[in-house]
């Protein structure tokens, strides 16, 4: 279970532990809320009971700590794409004594983890990416800080709007996060709107888009259903401005206000045509 | 079985399938010694008896015909980084009515069939390397041709360095592969020798670099493993030229008779250390 931040509670892990428990998966920090997880407590927990820790750390990677030592885990992933390097490859921490059963099998490419011939071109823009947005931890802070304050503006304008919430951990998140739900609003509807003022955003999770079902991560927080309707995830980055983030707040204002104004103007029924 | 140039007889297909069979797969054209094969009429067979039929079109896409119907397959597959686009993309064609079990699971991207965020630089790229290498039936049979004169000038030079044979099929083969064994020779030696010189060849394939196990496809030919141990495999592609296929004749050739020169000096054998 997760609280109504989406926070997993390390005792909870702790109890979800059985005798036929071998590992535990986590992601450090949420896909569409941005709530940040307890990492560490999870990985003392389960190396005291000794079972292993995959850490998906795909959203964290520009702006959390890596040092799987610290965090005590086992396996951890990573994504080019969500730290604006590629798309199409990522890496795996595999710590030693790990087994890993391979994906791809056939060729012995990457120890026989993963057959295929290596995306060396992907490779290296991984690395590059990761230096640019890691190399200085003091950079990377000085960003984040700055991500932080333009997103915490983009909040307070949303705030304004009315009949709708911040969705996820309102301080433990990451500081390029904006997700939200409004009432009255189709989330489909509104990112179509926004997309034609020109502002890339998203109703969710990639991995979910085309999908009717409403989100399970906001479910599981205990939004209502007529709430998860009208999510909108913002993301921002190592380049977006803080004339950027206004214009964003004025665009959603603007859609949200459109969108319900339009649902309140009650439709004409089609009439039959006259002599059927 | 194959045949001593490494080729399926299609009636050895025919008799392999049993009553359990549900599913037959071969490569279009080998990847280590180029032979093609005759898809067309395995396929044929495959269809008859109500078996899949999965071509893996890997080294082929450049230069054969992908007609999956006149093929009669099921399943095909093609990789970008041989037809000259990026590496970690490919394409794979499934005959509607064919269900596959999906290789990456947890997103519904690709309709459920490979979960995870589309690689969509590399997608781009795959179709930009197909365009320029298959739009024009025209200008791909003559770029074959092209190839098919250089390589044939490349194998007549490899003949004349003796105590060696070309592998694979003489004719029914990719135009621009060249494979050849050498007795006397490591194949390693070899490539890392031509490496120094500038030539960039290999002695296998790349799914099995850093195996020490002689080729199976060169064993499966009935090729003696002396000579295997002498495998070259040198391709040719849309930028080589004639001075380049005659400078790699003449670099393969000198290097030969090095490494059998080195080889026939019997090595001082290490004295004991006087006094010792």
């Amino acid at each position: 279970p997760v609280d109504r931040y989406g926070q997993v509670e390390p005792a909870a892990v702790a109890e979800a532990i059985g005798p036929h428990t071998t590992m535990a998966v986590i992601g450090y920090a949420n896909n569409e809320v941005g709530t940040i997880q307890p990492v560490a407590e999870i990985g003392a927990i389960c190396r005291e009971r000794g079972i292993r820790l995959y850490v998906d750390a795909t959203q964290a990677a520009a702006a959390l700590p890596l040092d799987v030592d610290a965090l005590q885990v086992d396996l951890l992933g990573i994504s080019a794409h969500k730290i604006e390097g590629p798309k199409g490859v990522g890496a795996l921490f595999v710590r030693q004594g790990t087994n890993v059963i391979p994906q791809q099998v056939g060729g012995s490419q990457e120890r026989q983890r993963r057959a295929g011939t290596e995306n060396v071109a992907g490779a290296v823009g991984l690395a590059a990416a990761l230096r640019l947005v890691r190399d200085d931890p003091a950079a990377m802070a000085t960003e984040s800080d700055r991500q932080r304050v333009l997103r915490d503006g983009l909040l307070s304008r949303l705030q304004t709007i009315g009949d709708g919430q911040l969705t996820g951990h309102p301080t433990a998140r990451l500081p390029n996060s904006v997700s939200w739900v409004f009432e009255g609003v189709e989330g489909g509807d509104l990112v179509a709107a926004l997309d034609l003022d020109g502002l890339a955003v998203s109703t969710g999770s990639a991995c979910t888009s085309g999908s009717a079902e409403p989100s399970h991560v906001l479910a599981a927080m205990g939004i209502p259903p007529e709430r998860i309707r009208g999510s909108l995830r913002i993301t921002l980055g190592r380049m977006t401005t803080a004339s950027e983030t206004e214009q964003a707040a004025d665009l959603v204002t603007a859609a949200v206000a459109r969108i319900r104004a339009a649902a309140a103007v009650p439709r004409e029924t089609s009439a039959a045509p006259a002599g059927a």
